[in-house]
């Protein structure tokens, strides 16, 4: 019998814990799931066998060290800063890791004595990052092979809500993080275009935008991420033209958005004084200057300062948040960007039965035998109820695809490791169209 | 005899060495001089006895500790992070110390130790800091105790050209750490008006100038600084419904400014990829967006980007620059900041026979006997030569006359103190009329 130790268990776990279970009779595995609260997971225990819960805190030395030591793979979905506690503690113990989240620098630090010790320490195994690593050097490579060179590769993810769940003018809910939503973009994007280093400075990312479309989904929009260069060198693309790697929002968001940029309303580095006693009004009136003329109302004033019409589809969003009424904040000592937060949360919030929405796309441009020739790459994925979201189905399955093929001992790369390798993207690929988790594919001529 | 150690001996120290120098007899002083390197100060040899040059390296323990315990009082003209290491061997030896600088948290923690061992470090003690307080609060007690009520206080300084050095259309020269200037601003301003808090983010602050006017030396402008409301605490303004402190240049200088930070050139948190290929024109290119219209030149590209006239007083001011021709940047590994340094410093420049020019300006509104009223505090000081700039003089002449009384023991004020107490201010501002420095005062009813 195999252990898994699954650290965390906050929503985005629902469908791995799911899969897990599923395939733990004809794995032989055992799955125990540790998580600062675990009281939200009893219901599971009416259903299955295979699974013991326990409280479990990252902090806790004596702790950490005994559950590691049970376990014949470890799984962490911890709040990101977290995991390197517990990838030390698995490289102390000779014990794999799968993670969802981002290489650090101080995860870098640990490959060499993990290869050393010949374990495997899986990173970026979600969503994005994760499948869409996967997706892309699936292509990449088999463009590649045919004979391609690629000259353009443009990728962009979002998280939104399905068509039905639609229901508002900013077409955007909260479907994780919202504070991740809040900070998102806050330095500078860097990307490459037709061989020209391009940077975005935070204050001019969201008027910066590409188009997209989906058919059947109709479009989207989209904005620059932090770096879009550092992937080159994994990807194989070194000296590729065009790379560009983005978010996708609804048409509308982003310029809606740059509004609360240009306000300095998403600036988490100070707190306001006297927040306590500020309403959703008075909290914007502190980032206006004075009118330029008399009788000015405060929606004039703001359309005057970030120059949007003062009646337009942006104001109309601005409008709906209720952002310019006398609704007190009741936050003591909050950041600009805490207030903001708790402003949308109370009306981006998923309504019972809501539905989210994961839409990605990939756009490569290569010449092969005289053409060029571009193919768009498109995976859309819809929540199945409000456990199993899109967003929880597409970062959770491909954990746990990857941890039983590590627990089947089909997965020789040592170190740290992201799954850019044929030999771990192409049985995930594979096992994910089972759960609706496919790409369609478009290729055609420039 | 009194000894004194000067740790720091660049371009602000020579008045300051001047000072000292002058008063060497009649006070009976040693001065020890110490920089990194002192070979420029030779010259000062030929003419002076009362000085002893020394090569010293603050990070030298041995040095430091030896050189502090020969002191009777130290003076640290280094960079202003340096200076808490001298702090800490002044505090260990039982020195009084005095620097320019403003009070750190790392000095903050000091506070106390030195009060009980009855010293005395003196910060804030040049300009701005330095002046500043002492000028504003000199005028702040005289108003409260005549009985006015203080309604609003703004006080604004810069360090620009004299008027007949007043060359190049940004009426701008470098006249300190050109550095500093690129950086400047860079965090949200804060500051209260009429009661209500104001915050401005870095990308809008050169865009929200207010208008100042100087009899005899015409107009400025002024941007807000970084916190205006922590000397409300010292200047005894608790409820204060206006207060503002900021940074004049002559106007027309903020607007263009503010392209840099629109366009991201003042970013100093990452380097820019293959900088050493780059020319003025190429880095430019390197944060604009792609043209709108076919055949857009670069300067209409970025006049549509950042929303000025193609043709203005601002496209000149950057084409003035050279900010648009084919020169190699010739720099490796450099951050936007450096880049726009290196292209500002070969057209800023003081030329020989430049002199520099410091103005300060508080404006206080007050009411007294049901009327409302204005003063206005003007201090315009230019530069003698190029040794003796007015940077110099400001900076360097209150540190020397506050190292005097220290010695003569007629500061009482222990503890990490600033110059706000009338045992303070007073001498040093009577002394500073001397040096021609000095404020001129208008005031009427509002």
């Amino acid at each position: 019998m195999k252990r898994i130790l699954l650290l965390g268990a906050g929503r985005s776990a629902a469908s791995l814990i799911k899969y897990l279970c599923d395939k733990a009779a004809t794995e032989n595995w055992r799955i125990r799931i540790g998580d600062i609260a675990v009281s939200h997971l009893q219901p599971l225990m009416d259903v299955v066998t295979c699974v013991d819960l326990i409280n479990f805190d990252v902090h806790n030395d004596r702790q950490r060290e005994e559950e590691v030591r049970q376990a014949d793979l470890v799984i962490s979905l911890l709040p990101a800063a977290f995991h390197i506690h517990v990838a030390q503690e698995c490289l102390k113990q000779n014990k794999n890791l799968i993670t969802a989240s981002y290489v650090t620098p101080a995860f870098k630090t640990l490959h060499e004595e993990a290869q050393e010790k010949g374990l495997t320490i899986m990173m970026e195994s979600g969503l994005d990052p994760g499948i869409d690593h996967m997706s892309a050097m699936a292509l990449i490579q088999r463009i590649q092979a045919a004979g391609g060179k690629l000259t353009s590769f443009k990728s962009f993810t979002g998280g939104l809500v399905a068509p039905e769940s639609d229901t508002n003018p900013w077409q955007y809910k909260f479907t994780w993080n919202p504070r991740n939503v809040v900070l998102a973009g806050q330095s500078t994007a860097k990307y490459i275009k037709n061989g020209e280093y391009k940077y975005i400075p935070y204050h001019q990312l969201f008027r910066r935008t590409d188009d997209f479309f989906v058919e059947g989904y109709g479009h989207f929009e989209g904005y620059a991420n932090r770096d879009s260069l550092s992937y080159r060198e994994p990807y194989g693309l070194d000296g590729i033209p065009t790379m560009l790697r983005g978010t996708l929002r609804r048409p509308g968001y982003c310029a809606a958005w740059d509004v609360f940029v240009k306000l300095g309303l998403t600036d988490d580095s100070y707190t306001l004084e006297g927040s306590e006693k500020m309403t959703h009004r008075s909290y914007v009136e502190a980032f206006l200057p004075p009118a330029t003329s008399e009788g000015q109302s405060i929606t004039e004033r703001l359309a005057a300062y970030v120059a949007i019409p003062a009646d337009g589809a942006v104001m109309q969003k601005l409008v709906w948040l209720g952002l310019f009424e006398e609704t007190p904040i009741e936050m003591t000592g909050a950041t600009p960007a805490q207030v903001l937060e708790k402003i949308l949360k109370a009306k981006w919030a998923l309504a019972p039965g809501d539905k989210d929405m994961i839409v990605m796309q990939h756009l490569f441009e290569y010449e092969q035998d005289g053409e060029l020739r571009e193919i768009t790459a498109t995976l859309v994925a819809t929540g199945d109820d409000k456990t199993h979201t899109a967003m929880a189905k597409t970062v959770g399955l491909p954990v746990g695809i990857l941890a039983k093929l590590l627990l089947q001992g089909q997965i020789t790369n040592k170190g740290v490791v992201i799954p850019i390798h044929p030999e771990l993207y192409r049985p995930v690929l594979e096992e994910l169209k089972q759960f609706g988790i496919d790409f369609i594919e478009k290729e055609r001529v420039l």
